[in-house]
């Protein structure tokens, strides 16, 4: 698989979780990585994200909601990962324009400048599966119904449409993939608004208190960030993906109460303390959800790989390593 | 039913063709109307539109996405109809920016300004069945799939999430529609870009020919616009209907031939010519499409009662007086 060796690749929100390990991967197989990232505050931008590569990756700070950057920067790119995003689901909830200009207008942007500039690139976009709203059924498939709850699902359905609308109008050739939770190094942890997963590791290694809403009981699916790269590296290349939306996820339900106590067994520190939902987390709550991988499975052979127990021991040794770096 | 009397009452868009009617029955029930128009050239927006009411109702020219001017405009309204956007298929194409700024930044400006200043205001949203995107299954309910197809029903989607977000999450009660092909006076006639039913009315009037692409087989419902009107009062009303999302249409199919057939005879002039899709349109059809109104005649009561014949006749006779204030 040499698939990137000496492609142009761009990753939007390079600096962040996805991103950068995305990046990390990329320059390790040859591509040459232009990195777009705005180091908005609070949002996971970190330049110490691609220390293992930043004298192979190019960084561009600018904003893909800049139509100037963006029609310039997408000229001779081969590959578009589109992961720039804002993620928070609590400041979405406080300040909604912002989060509607980043998610949608600034992916309507890319993909504005890629339909006057560069419209042969293959795009990748990173929706969430907080399209689907509750769960009608488990495991979600692609064809559950769509019902996004919250400024930040909705925004995030705009986005994949509007991605697809490109697709099939302007021949864009692009293919959207709706995630479930991910964890690992780089991600964030100086705030729990989002990415829980990771917020629990942080409280185990600093032995503090693991907060679980309600009695911990709604079932999540969790996906570690290698295995989400290799899923977005097969969406890439793959001839078949145009058009398609695929589930990522790990399929495997877990509650939020067994993941705390899974995470404090290994990392030998942290307790649980059992708190009520607050209003706003508790009306955008959709409940259980796991994912069903079976399409992009048989389609494009992909599959996790990486168990929980050994994704929660390398993100661990990661942020044991170089927690003032994060937090 | 006087529910209406002495009550306060905002339209946006309240210039155009479904705002301008409402506004009329609206006065005609004594509410004391404010519409808000921005006058956006080729959008509809018409103040002929208004003249049976012009001294009974309050004209704001203002644009939703501005928060000075709704924050002030929303405090003590009863009612808002929430009907202003950018309804032109075509522009969206060409100018999706735009598309998303007036239908989804408009709309969180609005139910932000009414989060802020007025949370108990009742919202009507006018939505569309383009959010179904093509048909899997007809008539089609309001639990069929959601698939919209270009930045038009795209944006249309997002800004009904918003609305039922804010409902749920703010308490704002609010309930939205998704409406089919609607026709009658007080439509824009100045161009084809929207509103294929009353772009038929013009070309038999004018004795010319009307345009039908492909073989003109595609099935749609029309709905008189004075039905519409009704929907739109019964919902604002109803107690039942906060939260909820329903259909309105004829739930009659009726082919593009059959009806550009039956305006030719009823107007004794006119003539069909068959023509070649676009690529755009051609992208952009989803297909038959007739809607299921089930759940509102159960929930609400409300049917349509314009007869075809009845309706066709009323918009000739509206238009032949009025021709010189359209076209």
């Amino acid at each position: 698989m040499n698939y990137f060796k000496n492609k142009n690749v761009l990753v939007t929100g390079g600096l962040g979780f996805v991103g950068s390990n995305l990046s990390i991967a990329l320059a390790g197989k040859g591509a040459n990585v232009l990195i777009i990232d705005n180091m908005l505050p609070r949002q996971g931008g970190n330049l110490f994200n691609i220390e293992p590569v930043k004298d192979k990756v190019k960084v561009n700070i600018s904003d893909i909601r800049n139509p100037i950057s963006m029609n310039h920067l997408v000229k001779g790119i081969d590959y578009v990962f589109h992961i720039a995003g804002q993620v928070n689901h609590v400041d979405s909830v406080k300040n909604p324009l912002n989060d509607l200009s980043i998610n949608v207008e600034g992916t309507l942007v890319l993909m504005e400048a890629l339909r006057t500039n560069n419209p042969d690139a293959k795009v990748v976009f990173t929706g969430t599966r907080g399209e689907y709203g509750s769960s009608l059924k488990l495991p979600v498939a692609e064809n559950h119904r769509i019902n996004p709850i919250g400024i930040y699902a909705i925004t995030n359905f705009a986005a994949e449409r509007i991605i697809l609308t490109y697709n099939n109008l302007h021949k864009i050739k692009s293919v959207c993939l709706r995630i479930t939770n991910t964890y690992g190094p780089r991600h964030q942890m100086a705030h729990d608004e989002y990415g829980v997963f990771n917020w629990f590791i942080r409280k185990a290694i600093d032995d503090e208190v693991i907060p679980i809403f309600g009695d911990g009981r709604i079932l999540r699916d969790y996906l570690y960030i290698d295995d989400l790269v290799s899923a977005l590296l097969m969406a890439a290349v793959s001839e078949k993906t145009a058009g398609e939306v695929y589930n990522i996820g790990s399929g495997i339900p877990l509650s939020f109460i067994d993941l705390a106590n899974k995470i404090i067994e290994i990392a030998g520190s942290g307790k649980v303390n059992h708190t009520e939902f607050t209003s706003e987390r508790k009306a955008l709550e959709p409940g259980d959800y796991y994912a069903d991988i079976t399409k992009i499975k048989k389609e494009l052979g992909w599959e996790p790989i990486v168990m929980l127990d050994k994704g929660i021991n390398e993100t661990l040794k990661y942020y044991r390593k170089n927690k003032n770096k994060y937090w």
